[in-house]
């Protein structure tokens, strides 16, 4: 594989079709393979890199934007070069990964611009203001969703996060720290951990995304049913529009007129670029335990959890499974052959015979107070019929919680088709959201006698509510992107009708967009382009992102 | 007293100047009068009702928009009486209560009109653009910062809400209810607990308040510490704007774009009327404990607070008074005589022979986890030094929860000033914004040998920070409405330099419209400015909230 002339290192190469090389080569077993083979049929061909170059068209970046934008950053942070431009054109879908894999890089900036200060920001935005440039503001490049696609149209640049990503500090009374947006959450994590701090945001895209990119998507993670989604956290932002700065949040609460902070949440880059976020952490917990329980069926799982929702008993994680999700993991991760069917027996002994995998992670600040949060907790679940099935369970969660991304590159490699989706809906709604939801995945993807494999699961509880995360695989193969995205189309127009919204963590991007107007309303778009002909005029910012770019 | 010539009955005109006649009155005690006279003197004259009649000035409806709203709700509907009007001019501040007592009608609404549906909103507002009638929707009336307070200008009317107030519907199973905008706390506590549920949301105006109020202000309530504020109760709601429908909101969560939702909470009615909310409820707690506590100093209550707030212990009621407050209380409705002296000698004994006063009121699901959390609660405030002082002390709290306004209402009888502001900070900013509003107050009503009685509690603590609450007594008299509105000011300008937001949760209003540039920056202004001209371009709704208006 090559870009045009340059010379490259493997790394950026990985970066373009794959999440990553992880130290240890994420592989699928014997048991794995024989399971996806049975469901969804033998792999087509794997697909690893492209076998025809990568073609990057030259940068129409004019010479004025170019002194200009050296003037206000320097020479050195305005990157031109195809790999750099590149790897700023598009999130990591797997449409992203496969259009690469098939040497389709779409639309590519015409610049890099890579700020180290607000101020900085605000002269490279009065320049692209001038100038009528684009602008796509990129942090990890994680978006699902089509978030920093670099749209086609006039010229554009991408403003790179990566040099402001310090620590700005941290006040250990209030329990605040501020950080500049490029900042990771692994780094964020193991400086707060130093001053006994946590703060608790763990997405799948925790390796690569940034402390703004959580803040532009309304990010949730892994531990939110315990910790609160990004927006429960974040209690102030600084943002660079193209109109000048933009400050909102009042530390703990205010009533000063509406919250203009809950507008920054969840921009996408299409008001301005979050320079600075300012989140409630929380004491590192003293007293940590995650455990493995099985639900005699996903309808008792869904009422178990709702009851610990209800009654202000939510583990820091509460993950549940459907009956495929249960299935696949059992089959792909689980024990096997003997200790399988020890296995099987047990939970056959306990009532569960095709139960679903719940984990539980109990997260407090002393071990007394764990033990009467989990007891209480044991005390619901048991009437819905749970058992446990140990810490081991829990243990080999957490240890796998961040390899769902690497798993996706080996499986892309093994040449199947990898996506996922997620809504979220009131409990009354909920299961026949799932259905809904399961079945417009089943039907826009199967057919003459083919049927993809789809798993669901509940990954944060809230006391109205929960999420549904779904998980598809199917076959591969060259025509798989346009089969994806049609089947994404059905799917995503089976959600609203169900009760559901388009999206729960994943944002609007590009690939929601047309279903936003269905979710808000025409006042709400009313209301969103009012905003944003307030704070960019011009309409620079992230085109195509909550305003439809004319085509 | 009179109103023009109107038969009027005791009701309505109770209703123009105080809070209103409980079953039990609430009298001054010896002690308290004592008190009272120490600290601040003796009261003046009494102010019951005006000495002269109070002159209302005829409606100047126009004949065509009087027609056309009859149209619209219905003749009996539109009403124009002096009274009526009088009952929906202003809100119930210090200043409200006393300019009304001075026979200072203010400005009066030439309507006052009643719809009944959502529709009837609509159509009213419609009346109300083609005629450039001024707009105030009006709930319980119970603003304390002029929120309804009807502006000179134009012919305006108010859009009472007291026919749209039905229950619309609980969703047992998610957990939600939906309700329209004018009923009140009262009754909607009642439909929801004989259903086995509780909203938890009890303001001090709670038997006045209605839904829409809270909605519309940021309301705040003694429990939401543990219920948390109405912004975070709200899921949903629906508006009649002069533009159309407007609803916002989506159950449980969603990324699709900035929470719009947001937006509507604290609008104030200034960008439309709140026609239709929807509320998370919660099951009604089996288990409930209050307690009374002394810390031995202010400061040593707030770290104790700071820390069960951050620790996840936080009970459903948490107030700490200051020293001054709590002297107040024990004067005013603790013990006297000999069991004074033994309650002294207790403390003394306990180590807070100078402590202050911290209310804690637990509530959970079972008396199990009510005493785990009691109990590693406890652990904590020992910690820092309270200690208890029994379940007489929260009993006698919860007793007198509401009887604050009556109260007022008696030392307004007696020439008392009484007023409340109120603010919030940082855990790191709060001793300095603590003494920074209380000098404010002292130092404005002070002077010449003269001391007012300024009392401070918090009332809602949050991980990051905690709410002030403060109380000012002082001499009363005719130029009673100056002095406090000159010392109004001086406060306000007190709190934001010092880490404090100018309101709470009593809102923005007319009377804190001077410091919101400050709180939301010019920018912040430019939003709110630019989100009213999509919803209510010719500018009819509660002109003066948020945007201001030229005199």
């Amino acid at each position: 594989m090559t870009v045009d002339s340059d010379a490259l290192t493997p790394d950026p190469l990985d970066r373009l079709t794959r999440w990553g090389r992880p130290a240890a080569p994420v592989t699928l077993s014997g048991p794995a393979q024989r399971f996806l083979g049975a469901q969804v049929g033998l792999a087509t061909s794997g697909s690893v890199v492209p076998v025809t170059p990568l073609s990057v068209p030259p940068s129409r970046l004019p010479a004025a934007a170019s002194t200009a934008l050296a003037a206000a950053v320097g020479q050195a942070q305005v990157l031109v070069d195809p790999m750099t431009r590149l790897l700023h054109s598009r999130g990591m879908s797997y449409v992203d990964m496969m259009q690469r894999r098939a040497a389709d890089t779409g639309c590519v900036p015409d610049a890099v611009v890579q700020p180290a200060t607000h101020d900085e920001v605000l002269r490279v935005l009065r320049i692209c203001v001038e100038q009528q440039i684009d602008v796509v503001p990129f942090g990890g490049g994680t978006s699902v969703v089509g978030g920093v696609t670099r749209p086609a149209g006039p010229v554009g640049i991408v403003i790179s996060l990566e040099r402001l990503s310090d620590f700005v500090g941290l006040d250990e009374v209030s329990g605040l720290v501020r950080v500049q947006p490029g900042m990771t959450g692994p780094v964020l994590e193991r400086l707060l951990d130093a001053r006994g701090f946590t703060l608790g945001h763990l997405p799948q895209s925790w390796e690569r995304a940034t402390i703004g990119g959580y803040a532009a998507t309304h990010s949730a993670g892994q531990a939110s049913s315990g910790y609160g989604r990004i927006d429960d956290m974040i209690e102030a932002v600084t943002l660079a529009t193209p109109v000048g700065t933009w400050s909102a949040g009042r530390v703990p609460a205010s009533a000063a007129g509406p919250s203009l902070l809950q507008l920054a949440l969840g921009s996408e880059g299409a008001f301005g670029v979050i320079t600075e976020v300012t989140m409630r952490v929380r004491r590192t917990p003293k007293a940590r335990f995650y455990e493995g329980a099985m639900a005699p069926s996903f309808a008792a799982g869904v009422a178990a959890c709702r009851e610990l929702a209800q009654l202000n008993l939510t583990g820091a994680v509460m993950r549940l499974s459907d009956v495929d999700e249960t299935l696949a993991t059992l089959a792909m991760s689980g024990p096997s052959g003997v200790k399988r069917k020890i296995f099987d027996r047990y939970l056959a002994f306990r009532g569960v015979p095709a139960g679903v995998l719940l984990i539980l992670g109990w997260e407090e600040h002393s071990t007394t107070l764990l033990d009467a949060h989990r007891d209480a907790a044991w005390t619901v679940l048991k009437k819905f019929g749970v058992v446990s099935i140990g810490k081991g369970v829990g243990a080999s969660w957490e240890h796998g919680r961040f390899s769902g991304p690497f798993l996706r590159d080996t499986l892309l490699d093994s040449g199947y088709l990898v996506e996922t989706f997620e809504t979220a809906g009131a409990w009354v709604d909920l299961p026949n959201l799932h259905q809904v939801a399961r079945g417009a995945a089943l039907s826009s993807l199967g057919g003459n006698g083919h049927t993809p494999y789809v798993m669901t699961h509940i990954s944060h509880v809230y006391e109205t509510g929960a999420s549904l995360y779904f998980t598809v695989i199917d076959r591969g193969g060259p025509e798989s992107i346009a089969r994806w995205t049609s089947a994404k189309k059905s799917i995503s127009a089976s959600l609203q009708p169900a009760g559901g919204t388009i999206t729960h963590h994943h944002g609007i991007g590009r690939d929601h967009e047309p279903w936003l107007a269905a979710e808000i309303g025409a006042r709400g778009i009313g209301l969103l382009t009012a905003i944003k002909a307030e704070l960019d005029p011009t309409g620079i910012m992230n085109p195509g992102v909550f305003t439809r770019v004319a085509t």
